[in-house]
């Protein structure tokens, strides 16, 4: 489908000059410029700080890379929309990410290709090689894998694990949220929405919404609203879902249950929301169509149609998010990042978009800078800064 | 144990500051300056570059970091002398070798701790993120575990993976070997040695050694010479050098076996050679002595019981040799560093020694250049060049 940001979209030969060789490198952060300093660096004086970690291992944050470290981890089934494409062909997405966090938050990010989509293995392995690190991003794994991966991982490290295509994104949907509502006025409470799009962002972007106050969430798939009782095309996720949310267990198909909804989220494919289903909404609705490179609705549709605020995908972008959420995990060397960090990040969001604005400048590190203050206090607030083990 | 070396180590209070929060740092080597940067960069644009690799596998190379990177992988078992530490104390060993690769040979070098004992799991795990890289350097892995871990990644894995501790070491003995062989006007077919160590360096210096033409090797333990038949202190990889060295089968200690030997090898413990065991060696020997830190017999020592050319570990440090090893590899595409790559390497180090000296000067990154285009020049030559697959 031809579409107006597809045309503005950039130009391969445009492109690869930034990717040439790889966009990221590790450097020594101290000069090997004599066989004096090499026998601090390596051996033997090498030796004496190993001895010092092993008796304090605390120390390992304050003499090794450990604590501003973060694994930037994919299996490469989910890149982008373009699906199960394999480890390597995602790597330049992962080292994009990197760029990202070093580039704005000044995060030391390694991309780790884990070539299995078998979920125990890729467990195991990213536990076995979590020492490396002081945080995990999990980037682009396939719904419901990316649930069992990240649920099981979480139990398991003592260091914050967090995918991205489920909370980055519900961090920055929420931030925007609360522009939106300020705009108009209104309170999270009053908030019902429906969610088209019941992947991991979908069910991320819910569940957050819930936890933050909005009143209910009605999450459709391809087959419309998924409900207590339905039997097609369910799986555990959907099983889940279906007890936490829709509480008025409504059927039927988007267009049903959109109608008197406040506000729509859109995380599925372009063009499914018309005018009109704008119109059936509760007056003044909230529509964020973030499905890419097409919206489920183009924003000045959906204004016209009478939405109080609408957004693409483009605005809506998580890089605004997770370099100052990892930036202020590690600085509060947090064991997790959690709810509050989340809904803290959310609001420095909102806190920083100018007038007129749902999001603020992706391109200010003063802006990540403030995500990761924001991080930071909440994880010491909420009692998970300083919690890893042997730092 | 105080020695004239020890007193010469740094001190703590001098090495700390050049580890401060970790020696490396990964880095962008792209500007992140604008919105149409991050747009090349990071999604739109990405997804281009994701699809070129997808449908060309071999273009991994031209467009990511993979290419260019060496993952320097350990289990903490074998920690320099310092023995199981543990994974988190190992790293500054891990980030000091990713300092010299990156420092002396421009390879991007990311350090990883895998956290198990198990070989299996070790090997699993190394498997699947190896994708990941270009090569893998192992390092610090006990034996006999280190001797199953490589040989099974190298049949599993279509990039080097070479164990330092073993090969490097072995390269830049010989290359010292064939600058030591020069000086006393000597060919190394004549050579009867002895090694003293049956750990991973030992054995893997016995059989480059055998490989590269030497005439015969002695391998002693604790127990002393390995034979075959001896019943004590044996396990698989004793039973293999048994097999493989020793023709005559000599039995008895260290003191005993050093009798009429060309070339002494110490890899083992400080002192544990006598000016008298030297002495008893056939006339004008080669004393390689590499314990650390102190040596199995003092240079000076050796010299004074007869040697012809004596040296101690501080000269053979293997710093000489991956970085340029690697490089090398690297650069030509090499599924592997065989024999052939490892013996060019050993020929460029003797060749680049200054009048006099057994081995050319770390610091001098013309040598690790030098040693990268042997290494690459032999694996083209050796067939070994652009055989990774997907390249």
């Amino acid at each position: 489908m031809k579409s107006p940001q597809k045309e503005n979209d950039p130009h391969l030969e445009d492109i690869l000059p930034l990717h040439q060789e790889g966009k990221t490198r590790m450097v020594s952060r101290y000069s090997l410029d004599s066989v004096a300093s090499l026998r601090k660096i390596y051996t033997p004086g090498v030796a004496k700080v190993c001895q010092l970690i092993e008796e304090n291992p605390e120390k390992a944050c304050d003499f090794t890379s450990i604590g501003n470290t973060v694994a930037v981890i994919t299996n490469g089934s989910a890149v982008l929309g373009l699906g199960d494409i394999g480890v390597r062909a995602s790597m330049p997405v992962m080292e994009g990410k990197a760029v990202i966090l070093m580039e704005m938050a000044g995060v030391s990010a390694i991309p780790v290709l884990v070539d299995t989509s078998d979920p125990d293995e890729f467990i195991r392995t990213v536990s076995l090689i979590a020492p490396t690190f002081g945080a995990i991003l999990l980037e682009d794994i396939s719904a419901p894998l990316c649930f069992q991966v990240e649920d099981s991982l979480k139990a398991r490290l003592p260091i914050p694990v967090f995918h991205d295509d489920q909370h980055g994104t519900a961090v920055v949907v929420l931030g925007a949220l609360l522009r939106a509502l300020e705009a108009c006025g209104r309170q999270a409470g009053e908030l019902d929405a429906v969610i088209n799009g019941a992947g991991a962002a979908g069910w991320a972007i819910a569940r957050f919404l819930l936890n933050f106050g909005i009143n209910d969430v009605v999450l459709c798939d391809s087959r419309g609203a998924i409900y207590r009782g339905r039997e097609n095309g369910m799986n555990p996720v959907k099983q889940d879902i279906a007890e936490c949310t829709n509480r008025a267990n409504e059927q039927g198909e988007l267009k049903s249950v959109i109608r008197g909804k406040d506000l729509f989220i859109g995380v599925s494919a372009g063009g499914v929301v018309s005018p009109a289903m704008v119109a059936s909404m509760a007056p003044g609705p909230i529509v964020f169509a973030m499905a890419n490179p097409v919206p489920e609705i183009w924003p000045h549709e959906a204004i016209g149609a009478g939405a109080a605020v609408a957004t693409d995908g483009r605005n809506l972008n998580n890089a605004l998010g997770f370099p100052g959420i990892f930036r202020g995990a590690l600085n509060a060397r947090a064991n997790a990042i959690n709810e509050e960090m989340k809904v803290g990040a959310a609001r420095a969001l909102a806190e920083q978009a100018h007038e007129g604005e749902l999001v603020p400048d992706f391109m200010d590190k003063k802006v990540h800078l403030k995500v990761a203050e924001a991080v930071a206090e909440a994880a010491r607030r909420s009692g998970v800064a300083e919690q890893q083990p042997g730092r």
